[in-house]
């Protein structure tokens, strides 16, 4: 009932999602640096009814939070706001007019379905249980990320239960899909400089070559995955960058490692810390080298609740085949989220919309300069948040 | 006589080499940009009784052409004079006067010598069997090499010897030393990419990780010179630079590496290539990867010729204790010297003058920006090249 | 009510178990060669109204045939009746006879409540729909294994699903655990000789290394796993024999390795052995050697039907709490099982019983000396696989 | 004169020495057991005017001092008598009449002109100036060598200097060799026990797998040569036995290694040693896992004195024409000869006397069971020691 008015209104607004889209496409902004998108959101909520909070932890994230009008619980719903450094190639007719700059990963499109869907909530306050907070997070792409502002400003501390979305181009818009547990990979990165001794090249004896000491520690580094994580575990360790760019006739006198590590849980990452310092103990014991290492955590793992998310594969079961399709169990993802933060610790799940084009067999994924989502996506993905707020607001 | 001679002009004449030196020491110029070294050099002899060959092969070489009086053969002397990127640090009174660029290895001395000794023997011409062939070298240091051009010029086609000397800091003036077949290194460079598949750094299994494949290169090429050469056999393989820089979450594509080789023996340089070749098929093989590989000759090794050595032994042996003190046997030396591609086509045999700074225990060598040449040095070579090209003029 | 009537028998038959169970115990046999335990099993059976097809293959398994008297389906259970060469040391008094061969698997109490199971099924013929084959197999502990004979004999061709359990202490006989999907491992074996030239240990120039290139293979293999695999595929590979044992002052010609791979889908053992090919053609090429490659099945990974075990579940849902206390699901396993043939072939799942004796924190495991069967999981196991053949027979 | 007295007996005496090069080819024995050897050693002296010290350290070898009646110098030289563990396959007439055992080094040869050398001695000396001792030494291929039991006699103390020759089948009999300094190789032995910890093939992670550690043990080793030693500095390590059997399922525990090194000065044999102390210390930190490692020397390098083999040239250069036709420098050769510990006190040199048969291209080489001594060689040998010792006795 409650849910045929909010589908209702959804639905006469889905010209305004896409309007909504299009413009934010236009303008990609940084992370941390979304100045005018905030601007943007803000605007639009100025003459609402709700409380904003803006500037969040001094970066340009937004709180809103809809007051119910009856006793309830609190349910976030998140949307992230930045853009990627890419130059859009889609040739799209409202493609980004900042150079260099791009919504490739559809965070457009997630600001401009919950903008709707927030407005929808507000205007149904009367009969709303509860309290719905909605999140316009900054800086998702770059750790590291805004969603720590958003939990250090104290606004979701009361908050009972947090979902969001992701739209990816697996499948088109009639596809939503879930997963328990382990969803989105944890990652951590790492530098590391090995310190040798420089000289001529036609003396290694008087030189400790630094190149052949980080050589070593590359094919040494892959022991971690193959033998030392329990074959159970996913773990990546990339030596993504070698530097040890040097003259012709000169032994190198140190190098300078980078490397990507990922994981699907945070003990895991800690294995692979250990295990790395391990190896680089033996590697300046073995080359008589020093080592500078530094390893951060970048992102950890996004592990949905189980509980939420069997709530959820309840709440859109009961709609499979009505507004969408298919309601399908999603494969882990190695790519990561800091919507995992929220996680840790406010119990929910993050769900995908598919978001392909129609009559594509293999769709541009995101981070492509090339990406598209398709607009149907953002009815439905603010149908399929909507009735699980509203579920999930009365509930106990 | 002859010799009692040349050695009093020398004497009387050693303030003059100090001078050249002196001056040419402010004026360092880069290999095969020696203008105004080349036109000092050329002023020098404008005047005197001689064929002057200039711009050799089109850079700033020059080949002075001394005609005896008397029958007699032909005997070669060189003297190199490029400078080197070096900012000199000395606290010589007539230091380097082009900022960057210093003779940090005794090029100016070299030149300076065999100037006056050159003039010494013009005005001995009457007394002179044969001919005397000066060659003031043009980029000695940088491959493919001045010597390279003055060979081509055909003005050496009827030289029957060639004589040359290196001042070295290992002793003072009063140390010649000498050496007998592979004497200096000879040097090949080389570099080789390695095209893997770029890719995400959670998906190794997608791409084709190219820093993975190039230290698995650096490690198996050690094995070119622990187990594939004669263990008798002196050779190195450095890898010199390693540029694999990349961004932190990307599987890197491709990476380069440079090399450098040093050998005593030519048939080592070659067998060295064959051998990384074999290597890199394995790796392309191994990897699914491709390469790209070249490897080029920088220096041929320099072989002293028996004959002329022994000749040059038993000159100097009767000297020993009269203008020098000690006659020695040269170690081995890594580094190259493009004399040696004159010894390919002539007999001939290239030796060392003691130039160390008295009162030192152990001098800054060589391609340092704080080398100084002891200037006793220049008399002593001027001598000793001075009566090995009297006594072989006049031979058979 | 079927169920409760074989429930009653069960119970009062659960003595006639322990005694098989005890009696087996004690004479432990080699897979392949277990005459005397089909001899005391068809002994069982020849007075009953059953078909016994022994010697299925030529070895010494067992197929029971229980025709019911109803309409129905048809559904196979499975046990297995080998033994290990391990020395017991439980301290049982009814420990093995047989000196270095012991049930350390628990083979023996799969046999025995499975002879009682299939008694009292016979008993109930009357009102039993479709038939049930009871399977006692030989051989499961050793490659090909005895599930190849059965499947082979025809007589499994109309079986419509089949079970099978395994006792496993990792809990007490109150929990029962279940998995879908890929369960437990499959296992491929290599056997790689690599064949350099033999030399003198001070000429590694004019010999080929063996030992130099099996090294170099040992650290290129771990790429496998590291690089090339799909880091949420799981697969080890483990080079378990290094045969390269020579004398002092002689490079080794050649050595052989033997290598341990396990994995939980068919398509990543196939994947490992194409890489592995791929390296040896990189080793064959880099260190100039020949190689000699042999890659084998063991066991396929056991994937349990997702179908079956949902039955399955539901099937045992409803008696948790019942005979039994916990219904769980079983983390995947690396060690193998050759059910996993049945289960190609045949829907059906593989499911475990706790028999970890009581009061033990940590029981000793399978293939341990000092492994024990808590008695009790013998009813258990019966009364579970007992109710499931029922609901199963009748279905549909 | 004396030379002539010298040279004329032992042309005479040249059928004795073939006889008893003969009948020592029939009895080979092992180093350290060779009773018989030396038993017809002794008989051979027994009724000549010489003191015979035999037994020398307990084992078989002999001294035999003759005391010239004139004043002079003491000079010794040494053949060794023990054989090796080769079957012999030459087809000669006199083949080893013991089964598995052959003199297939020379030492019989080496011992006949030695003896027959020796006969002439004394029966010349009345016009003998000083002392010439005898060394009939034991066990020269086998560690640690018969020579320390010699030199530890202190019947060496007062020798001057010391020669001793190998025949060699490079050349045939006409030539002689010698080379100054470095000449035969040092070498010594290593043993490395990896200790891990063992586990089974699938759980890599819970165990600490000695394969993988040794294996990268071999390649880190690798750069002891590559990188470590001087490039100009002669080293070979080879890891001659890799020992890891173990059974398909397992991770191996452990494994030993063992080692082979040569050089050609005693430095590089302590700092290979270090280097591979460093390699181990770093691989116990990489792989968490302990070494045992054993290092001894077997022999250290044979450095002939630059006096001694002067004057060894000077007096045969004389000769040449006469009873041979050409001296020639020999190539530094990686095998050992524990002469070396001789020159290590005792100034003097070790050169070769050509055995190769006529007629042939290439010939057996030594430690082969086909090698075959040039009876002529022998004649030459007995002239070429007699007047090197002549010489030395009378000089200064």
């Amino acid at each position: 009932m409650l849910r045929s008015l909010l589908f209702k209104k959804l639905e006469q607004k889905e010209q305004d999602m896409i309007n909504h889209y299009k413009y934010l496409h236009q303008y990609p902004e940084p992370s941390f640096n979304e100045a005018k998108t905030s601007q943007y959101i803000e605007s639009f909520y100025n003459d609402k009814d709700v409380v904003i909070h803006k500037r969040i932890g001094g970066n340009y994230g937004l709180i809103v939070e809809i007051e119910g009008s009856l006793p309830g619980r609190t349910i976030a719903l998140r949307a992230d706001f930045d853009a990627l450094n890419i130059s859009e190639d889609t040739g799209l007719s409202f493609s980004s007019k900042h150079d260099g700059w791009m919504h490739a990963c559809g965070h457009d499109a997630h600001t401009a379905y919950l903008m709707v869907l927030a407005e929808s909530l507000i205007e149904l306050k009367d009969h709303l249980p509860g309290k719905v907070v909605i999140i316009h997070q900054h800086a998702e792409e770059l750790a590291p990320g805004g969603a720590i502002d958003m939990l250090n400003s104290g606004y979701l501390n009361d908050v009972d239960e947090i979902y969001g979305i992701h739209l990816f181009p697996d499948y088109t818009p009639d596809v939503i899909s879930y997963r328990k547990g382990p969803t989105m990979g944890g990652r951590s990165l790492f530098h590391l400089k090995v310190i040798g001794k420089g000289g001529h090249g036609s003396s290694p004896h008087l030189a400790n070559d630094a190149i052949m000491a980080a050589s070593t520690f590359v094919t040494n580094v892959q022991t971690v995955v193959s033998r030392r994580l329990n074959p159970f575990d996913m773990g990546v360790v990339t030596i993504s960058s070698f530097n040890g760019l040097g003259s012709l006739n000169v032994i190198q006198e140190s190098v300078e490692l980078a490397g990507d590590v990922r994981y699907m849980e945070s003990r895991i990452g800690h294995q692979i810390h250990d295990e790395i310092v391990q190896l680089i103990e033996g590697l300046e014991e073995t080359f008589n080298i020093k080592c500078e290492f530094n390893y951060e955590l970048d992102c950890i793992p996004l592990i949905n609740h189980y509980k939420q998310t069997d709530y959820l594969v309840d709440i859109l079961a009961t709609s499979q085949g009505d507004y969408f399709e298919s309601l399908k169990e999603h494969e882990q993802l190695t790519s990561s989220e800091d919507f995992a933060s929220y996680l840790e610790k406010i119990p929910g799940t993050f769900f995908f919309i598919g978001c392909k084009p129609y009559g594509v067999d293999e769709a541009f994924y995101n981070h492509s300069p090339k990406f598209i989502v398709n607009e149907d996506a953002l009815l439905t993905a603010s149908k399929a948040l909507g009735e699980v707020v509203l579920n999930r607001l009365s509930i106990e």
